[in-house]
C-alpha cells in the first residue's frame, strides 16, 4: 500500500464538501490503492456542522480514510498538503457588486496563498472551485512564491462535463462518445464552450451539429446551466460540481485518455496569443501527473473573438484586486 | 462492455437519493465496467427538484450511466429492474404514534411489492432502506409472491460499518484492519452490535476491548448514532446511509472478501433460532450474487437475550401489520 497522501478541502460542511468528501475518502479522486488524510478547513461557525460530517466519514468505513483532520486554522489545514480544493469563498450576496464580490475573495485567496506557501507541501496541486475561481487561483498562486505558479489552478470542468453532455444529448450518442470539448476562458458567462475540435464516435461534431444550434442553443445552454438547476432543485449545483473537481484533479494526477483532452483553467503560456500568467481555461492533457496546453489548434474568427472577451473579462479582474498580487 | 443494468431508485430526490445516484453512476455499486440505466421513481410533488437531479447526473458525463428515467409511476420506475433501493418512506411526524408509523409504511411497500412483482425483472435484487426497513421488506416480499423472498433485503450495513469504526477508534486501528463485525436483528434502536467474533487485525477484539465498554459505550454508541449526527449537522444521516447502501448492494453482488463478513437483513433460514421468514440482521458472506448466513456462531447468554429481544421486536411489528402480508 503507498503511503497516505494529504487532502485539504475548504469549506467542508457546505453542500460541494458534502458531495466531496465522501467521494474522494472512496478513491475515486486519487485512485482505489491511494490512502488519504483529509483535512478540513472550515471557518469557526461551521465546525459543529463539520463534526457531524467527520461522523459520518468515519461511519462510512472508508478502507483508505486513514485520518480525517477538522480545523478553522489554515496552518493545521495545509499542513504539508498534497492536493488542496479550495472550494469555499463567500457566495454573491444580494445587491452585492460585481467588484464587491471580487475584491472579498481577493482578500480570502490572497491568505490561503500565503498559507499554502508557509506550511503546504513543495508540489502541492491545487484547484480553486470556489468564484470567481480564475482570479482567486490567480491571487492565490501570486501570494505562494515557493510554490511553482503551475500548480494553482481553477476548475471548468462543470463547464466542460455539461458541454460534452449537451452534445452526446443532441445528437443521441453517449457521453463516452464525445471527445475533445474544449472551454476557454474564464468560469463565468463569458467562457467560451468551442465545438471546432470535438469529436462524436470520431467523426467531427461539426457534421451533426450546425454552428446555428451551437451559437443560439449550446453555448446559452452551458453558459447558463447553473441557474437552470438551481430554478429545477431550489438550490445550487453540488454533486455535479464535486464530481467535476474529481474529474479535474483525478486526470490531473492519473493522466487524461489517449486521444482525448480535457479543459482546465491555469497559468497561460502565451498560447493562442492569451496573457501570459493569466488562469485561463484551455484544453490539457495530462501524463505522469504534470498537464500540457493542447497547442496550434485552429482557430477561426468566431472563436478568435469569443477567446478574446473572456480573456478581457479576466483582465478586468486581475485590473481590480491589483493591489493583492 | 456488459450490456447496462436498470437499478430503481425510490425517493432519489430525497438527501440520501441525492448522495446516491451519483455515486451508483459513477459505478461505485455494481463496478467500472457495468453500464447502468437509472430510474428515479418520486412522488408527484418532487418531480420538479428530481428533474433537476437529472440534470447535475448527466452534467456529470458518467461514461457508464447510459440512460435516466425519471416517473412518479412504478410500472416505469420498475419495469425490468435488476436492482431496486428503496430508500423512499414516510418519515415519523411530530406526535406520530409508532403503530402509525409503520401501518403508513406498510402500504407503501405492500403497493410497492406488488409493482415490483409486476414489473421488476425475476431476479431483482431489492434493499430496502426507508424506515421501518426490516418489516417494509417482509411486506414488499410478501406482496411480491412471483420473486424469490431471498431477494428481499433491508439495510443494517450503516449500523456495521458505524460499529467497525467505533472499534477502530478504540482500538487505535484502522477500519480496514476490523473484521466479522455483526449486527443482529431489526434496524432499529433495539439493534444488536455484537463483539464477539468480531477480528483486530486477526485478534480477538475481546483482548482489546472490555465487555464493560462494549456494554455501556459501544452498544449505545452504535445505537444512538443517528440522533448524534443530526446533532451535529442540523441534518440526518444521508452520504453514510447512502454509502453503507452501496456497500450492501456492492458485496452482495461481486462478494465479501475471504474471511470476512457482512451485515444484512435478509429472510431468516431459522439459523440461531430466530423464527423462520422474519427479515433479521445475521452476519452473511456473498459469493457468486449469493448471500450466506455465517452459521454456527457460538452466542453466549448475554448476546442470545440481545438477539431475541430484537427478534420480539420485528414479531411485534410484523403483527402490526398482519393485514399485509
Amino acid at each position: 500500500m503507498k503511503p497516505p497522501v494529504s487532502v485539504t478541502i475548504t469549506g467542508a460542511a457546505g453542500n460541494i464538501g458534502y458531495a466531496l468528501v465522501f467521494r474522494i475518502a472512496a478513491g475515486q479522486m486519487l485512485g482505489e490503492d491511494q490512502p488519504i488524510i483529509l483535512r478540513l478547513l472550515e471557518v469557526p461557525q461551521a465546525l459543529t456542522a463539520l463534526s457531524g460530517v467527520a461522523m459520518e466519514l468515519e461511519d462510512c468505513a472508508f478502507p483508505l480514510l486513514h485520518d480525517v483532520i477538522l480545523t478553522s486554522d489554515p496552518a493545521i489545514g495545509f499542513h504539508n498538503a498534497d492536493y488542496a480544493l479550495l472550494v469555499g469563498s463567500k457566495p454573491r450576496s444580494k445587491g452585492m457588486e460585481r467588484q464587491d464580490l471580487i475584491t472579498e475573495n481577493a482578500r480570502i485567496f490572497a491568505a490561503q496563498g500565503k498559507e499554502i506557501n508557509t506550511h503546504a507541501a513543495r508540489d502541492v496541486r491545487v484547484v480553486v472551485v470556489g468564484n470567481p475561481a480564475n482570479t482567486n487561483a490567480l491571487i492565490a498562486a501570486a501570494n505562494a512564491p515557493e510554490i511553482n505558479p503551475q500548480n494553482f489552478t481553477a476548475m471548468t470542468r462543470l463547464d466542460h462535463n455539461r458541454a460534452k453532455a449537451q452534445v452526446a444529448t443532441k445528437t443521441d450518442h453517449l457521453v463516452a462518445d464525445v471527445t475533445r470539448m474544449t472551454i476557454w476562458g474564464n468560469h463565468s458567462s463569458t467562457q467560451y464552450p468551442d465545438l471546432s475540435h470535438c469529436l462524436v464516435e470520431g467523426k467531427p461534431a461539426s457534421e451533426l451539429i450546425s454552428k446555428d444550434w451551437a451559437i443560439k442553443h449550446f453555448i446559452p445552454t452551458v453558459q447558463q446551466r447553473g441557474a437552470a438547476i438551481i430554478e429545477a432543485r431550489g438550490a445550487s449545483s453540488a454533486a455535479s460540481a464535486a464530481d467535476a473537481a474529481i474529474d479535474h484533479m483525478n486526470n490531473w494526477v492519473l493522466g487524461t485518455s489517449e486521444g482525448d483532452w480535457v479543459s482546465m483553467a491555469v497559468p497561460s503560456d502565451g498560447s493562442y496569443g492569451i496573457e501570459e500568467g493569466l488562469i485561463y481555461s484551455f484544453p490539457v492533457t495530462c501524463k505522469d501527473g504534470k498537464y500540457t496546453i493542447v497547442k496550434d489548434l485552429e482557430i477561426d474568427d468566431y472563436s478568435q473573438a469569443k477567446m478574446r472577451e473572456t480573456e478581457q473579462e479576466l483582465i478586468d479582474e486581475r485590473g481590480m484586486i491589483a493591489d493583492l498580487l
